[in-house]
């Protein structure tokens, strides 16, 4: 499986995928799911995608035949709006599929793969649409500023907590992070490395691109302070009550907590 | 849909419990699927469903059928372990299933229930059992201290990182509906109200049952606790190398942090 996550904020696009592959158990392999079509100052693309391998690798190889030719009806270049290169990706997608499709001697082998595409393409708003193995494509929206594929349950209520329109980058990045960190504790299909892009809004380029690993200095500590942060919070919530009202731990917090500190201070 | 867990910590068990039953989003009911039984100072059980509500309403009626006659083979009073109980259950299940299948006249329904049968049995551990439809039945363990029928992934990586052997019963309580609530955000098809009861170890009764609404007042803290001090952790997660050493939201907290203080008062 795969876990992927892009978003949408104000500022611009955070994308983020996992590295596993796997036929079963016995064939476990890392492999780049994100793709990355930069033409600074004029267009900027990011390309994630899950499901069939080799349907994908024939859908960008043949996005970097069109790129190349001299004369084509269709590029990720030529495309006039990110609808249309969405389109164009989907339309290559549906002829991966078609062509190993006919050609197969065998039956029942899944041939279908969801995809990511996002970027900007100078003189539009950036875009983020998810283009589904049929070839039709879905675009974010303020209401649902992120899109998933693969293994998106686990990672869900993270986003779904934390990601607004107005969400910082930064932020949104780290919460894309922690979305995948939680689904890799959950489920073994998906694993590092972690791949990290992401776009500022009019800056018409990768503004940073990271892999980060489990030993990775800032994603180790971003795992550990998540983590930490995580189980501190349990320290705080409400008591049922039953429970004694101030606990030996209770007790010195709430000595510690001042009643003019901002209501931030009050999660400890 | 259904999201149902249950927890086994050293200090007793712990189930939770969605009231959201469904078939199709025009045929949506509330139905307990939490059922008590429960003879003080001898035993006590809780039994937990998803899946086809048939089915589920044939194996309780059994049970209580078996354990209202005189003479019976067995029951949940006649039991003498807890593997024994959780075995008669899956076999009701079983053939609950059968009778339908055989005397219906439409394929394709699918009358699968999966069941948690939780409780203890004077002289034994308290014990957590999850019966399949096909009868069998797995236990809990110390590695993998809960158990999850229904819509099982969204509340997951929340119960990954924090229940443990040793965790208490009311932070795995509030742990579990913490995960319930996570569920109900991310799936229309869990809903309120939410049920909660609590085994303590030897007490060979219900300790605590509880029904949680959205407006109950210790629900409706426990949420908002929760919302508010995940999306205060952002503001103290590690920062990404290009952006600034200090925001001016870091500026004031790192003001106010001295370093004789405690590690769990740095997650403000």
């Amino acid at each position: 499986m795969t876990y992927c996550v892009a978003i949408k904020v104000n500022d611009g696009l955070v994308f983020t995928s996992d590295t596993r592959t796997s036929a079963g158990v016995d064939d476990v392999r890392t492999y780049n799911k994100m793709h990355v079509f930069e033409y600074p100052g004029e267009r900027v693309f990011v390309l994630m995608s899950a499901g069939n391998l080799a349907t994908t690798q024939s859908v960008l190889t043949q996005i970097r035949r069109d790129l190349a030719a001299p004369v084509v009806p269709m590029s990720l270049m030529l495309a006039k709006h990110m609808y249309d290169a969405a389109e164009y990706v989907g339309s290559l997608s549906v002829n991966a599929q078609k062509g190993v499709s006919q050609q197969s001697q065998f039956g029942g082998v899944d041939l279908r793969a969801t995809l990511i595409l996002g970027g900007q393409i100078a003189g539009e708003e950036p875009a983020l649409y998810m283009i589904y193995p049929e070839g039709n494509c879905i675009a974010s929206s303020p209401e649902m500023p992120y899109l998933q594929i693969g293994e998106n349950k686990y990672g869900k209520p993270i986003l779904d907590r934390i990601i607004h329109e107005d969400t910082s980058l930064e932020d949104a990045a780290r919460c894309a992070l922690v979305s995948l960190d939680s689904t890799m504790r959950s489920n073994i299909s998906v694993g590092p490395p972690l791949d990290l892009s992401i776009i500022r809004t009019d800056g018409m380029q990768i503004d940073q691109k990271l892999r980060l690993d489990l030993d990775t200095p800032f994603y180790a500590s971003l795992k550990e302070s998540w983590a930490r942060n995580i189980a501190a919070i349990f320290t705080n919530l409400p008591r049922f009550e039953w429970e004694s009202e101030v606990s030996p731990q209770q007790d010195m917090l709430i000595d510690e907590i001042k009643p003019d500190q901002p209501p931030v201070r009050r999660i400890v």
